[in-house]
């Protein structure tokens, strides 16, 4: 499993006239969850697309547990369970300053080339991801 | 059942650099599309929370079938299949100008007062709803 | 001079916990008062980008007179009084539907190609806007 | 003078087809920039507004002078080079993370109360830009 935890601050663009953040914010933050998931496990998002092969979305879920609020400084943390193959699924959970669960959810990925063909993930992605799950 | 069709115009802010609309805008999208169905039902949201009530969402889920583009005209389909007791759920279909299913998904709502506490729907919500689903 | 009115309708999403609209938010919909001042024109500016031509902005400015609110109907004025030549200035009015002036600003642009170099206007820009601006 | 540096990651939302920052988020750069600033100088904008006072934006301008990029870790310096009154002015600057220039602008803002009606800033707040101020 690969696992990380990013901080995000609650920003006033991300507030609604509810006084809390707007509902579709949140796959933003699981966005920069697994930006910074793949970053810390040495893989550059912006790297795999200089390859040319995008990851785009299948499905995104959310559920909503407690609303977050402007101004908090929330905590994302984000887990790929299982070795990614045509297509992969990472799993968030979001936590407020004192640890209270305000979300989850997950989205799923897969590979495609410039053309939006699918495609194999590339062999740097492979090799990388290799490293996190043979150990199991 | 209550059903509605609403059209969004795909706006250049919507784009991400694979030149597609990013997936949080979907959300935004079924929430255009649920305000809109409650409009041609009788029903402003604006109205609700002026009575003191909010429709925070529970849950959100979306299937991305094919990519929404910069300038397409989408035509966002919500429905509401059962009539709404504590929660609600919408579903929605994403369509574009070729009729080619783009996204579907759903969100679950539930009513709340200003104070955050859950609340059974407005009287005026459960009359108007009670119209739509009991000449079933 | 080239002037176009569109309508946009503030979407939830819009809104902060001001109980407003968020100020970015007005730049957005600049960005849709232009477009469709464009298409209006008979200039997709879809059309443009294809033919490897993009219109950054160089410079944005707005000044907010009164806020706009949920679920308002906006009207956005978009007008390009003088004909375009290495860059070009939109200048946009925002009205409420009591035709009060919400906000009032400007956005200027250059052409740049695919490389990001400055380069003129395309032949199709050109021979239009001069269809709008010789009569003058 | 008051001044603060944040660090911005540009978010893959942020980007546009155009391969960009979208324009309008330069002004949430901005929003947080100021929030930044208002907090290494001890004052919360939460705070503010939980004392009933809110600080609208009257006018928001910015000059693009080159483009903020997927993933770049932006620079945003905001600058409150004079004791507010009435309203305030806020300097910003965003540079990218070889010390280029990517943008610079402002924003204007005055002090409302729950009603919207113009006010005196709140005590602790002149109070606390007297101690930034009085020095010069």
């Amino acid at each position: 499993m690969i696992e990380n935890t990013t901080r995000i601050r609650v920003r006033y663009a991300d507030t609604d006239q509810m006084g809390f953040a707007y509902y579709a914010n949140y796959l933003v933050w699981f966005e920069v969850g697994r930006t910074e998931m793949l970053r810390a496990s040495g893989l550059l998002y912006a790297e795999l697309e200089k390859a040319g092969v995008a990851l785009p979305v299948l499905e995104a879920h959310c559920k909503y547990r407690k609303s977050a609020r402007y101004d908090q400084m929330l905590r994302v943390v984000s887990r790929l369970k299982e070795m990614p193959r045509a297509s992969l699924r990472i799993d968030y959970e979001i936590f407020d300053e004192t640890d209270q669960l305000l979300a989850e959810g997950y989205t799923t990925h897969t590979f495609i080339n410039g053309e939006g063909r699918p495609v194999r993930p590339p062999q740097v992605f492979t090799a990388k991801m290799r490293e996190f799950f043979s150990a199991k």
